[in-house]
């Protein structure tokens, strides 16, 4: 199977590393800056790089996988233009699959990596699941063997459905990673080595994944200590955004446990 | 060496465990509840329960561990009688050694864990760090010996940079586990299965302690996407508690952006 390749962010670049590896072909590489293409060029030497938004000159692929940032897809559906009967599929957790239905003569689909990219860390596609619409049964079977290329673990997902995914993952992965910012900020402040918190929080994390986090709360807004969110808030008082933070999480954490009384089960 | 347990909840319970396996005799285990104290005699048979505050008519220790919480310490320390010349450390990330300077007699210090503990869940004490203070040369080497016991990782700690260092504790892990049980109930609520977030999370947890954590942030806030967001927000409208975390996350990870760019670093 052909894949081309549209955007040359993070997830661009791991997708063409991830599909270079398994074997397939990367025939061409579009980027709005041909240089960010050339760049991606560098781990599929075959592919032609372009930053021309008509695909029907250039080597063609069955499928076009769209990488790009939310905010720039309509501007670049606007003057796409792709091979007839080619996939054009999406790789947005929020964008319904409806947002492609501009494109003539294609079928359109989503193919949706839950994950983290930074061009920095390799990722195990393997074990990253991947959340797959199409237009049509046909497509949908042509998006599916191709997630089974790169990934263990393949999940057919309406628009709605991956939206909620999206969210959820908004809270579990980009909300606790600004979280762990902050935590770090706060030890460096205090001239202590960010490796001090790893143990918790590979325990809270591993804890997360065995037990229904809400029913293994600790801390002191569980334990309705107020002595120590006061005491806290007072360290806090010459960082306001951290400050807010606390208050507005303590606040979510408070009003769980008293609609939801699990304190039976930790202090 | 002989070590008193004071308290009988999910720090206590991982102390006599953990000390027992490591070969140490616990003479006296207190609760308030002497059924609570029974329970964790389990873990150290040849142990005493007691109720009773004064500890000079009852078997022994060198050293007492206070493991209840911040809210019930001033109580049990208005009338808590030690043994002369015993040392008596508290287990509190936040309150100062001071707290113990009413008891007469002894010496005082502190002995944090920094660990969520769950008595449903083992640790491994080994990774646990433990960060000590006392109130003496003396007292700070037996504390010191008795960590060294249980845990690989030892620091000596003051008592405003152990405060400070709970309040990063309280961010990296209480308000974390928080997070993840809003993705998780936002998950079953779109009847998906709760593991689909977990390699997203490992991953996560991964790169923010190999990178700064503000300089791998991804996510619909970091982009500025604001389209997201809204959509986003849409989807919380009949969830005000996660919308208020939601946008006040939101705006203190588009502060962080706009006062230290990194966005060069991910897309």
């Amino acid at each position: 199977m052909k894949v081309g390749i549209v955007g040359a962010g993070n997830v661009a670049t791991h997708l063409v590393k991830g599909l270079t590896q398994a074997g397939l072909d990367i025939p061409v590489i579009y980027s709005r800056t041909l240089a960010s293409a050339a760049g991606l060029a560098q781990y599929a030497s075959s592919a032609t790089v372009t930053n021309a938004t008509d695909f029907r000159g250039l080597p063609q692929a069955e499928v076009y996988l769209l990488a790009i940032p939310d905010q720039a897809l309509s501007s670049f559906l606007q003057s796409a233009v792709f091979p007839e009967k080619a996939l054009v599929a999406h790789t947005s957790g929020t964008q319904p699959i409806e947002v492609l239905a501009s494109l003539a003569g294609v079928e359109t689909g989503v193919f949706y990596p839950l994950q983290t990219f930074s061009k920095e860390k390799d990722v195990d596609w393997k074990r990253i699941p991947i959340c797959v619409e199409a237009s049509s049964a046909k497509a949908e079977q042509t998006l599916l063997k191709l997630a089974k290329v790169l990934s263990g673990q393949v999940v057919p997902m309406n628009s709605e459905t991956r939206r909620n995914l999206h969210v959820a993952a908004v809270f579990a992965c980009n909300f606790t990673n600004h979280l762990w910012g902050v935590a770090q900020d706060l030890l460096q402040k205090a001239e202590l080595p960010v490796n001090l918190l790893e143990p918790l929080v590979q325990e809270t994390v591993q804890k997360a994944f065995q037990f229904p986090p809400f029913t293994v709360q600790t801390g002191p807004a569980q334990r309705g200590d107020q002595n120590t969110v006061q005491a806290h808030l007072k360290l806090l008082q010459d960082e306001p955004l951290y400050r807010q933070l606390y208050q507005t999480l303590t606040k979510s954490i408070q009003t769980m446990t008293e609609n939801e009384p699990f304190s039976g089960k930790q202090a």
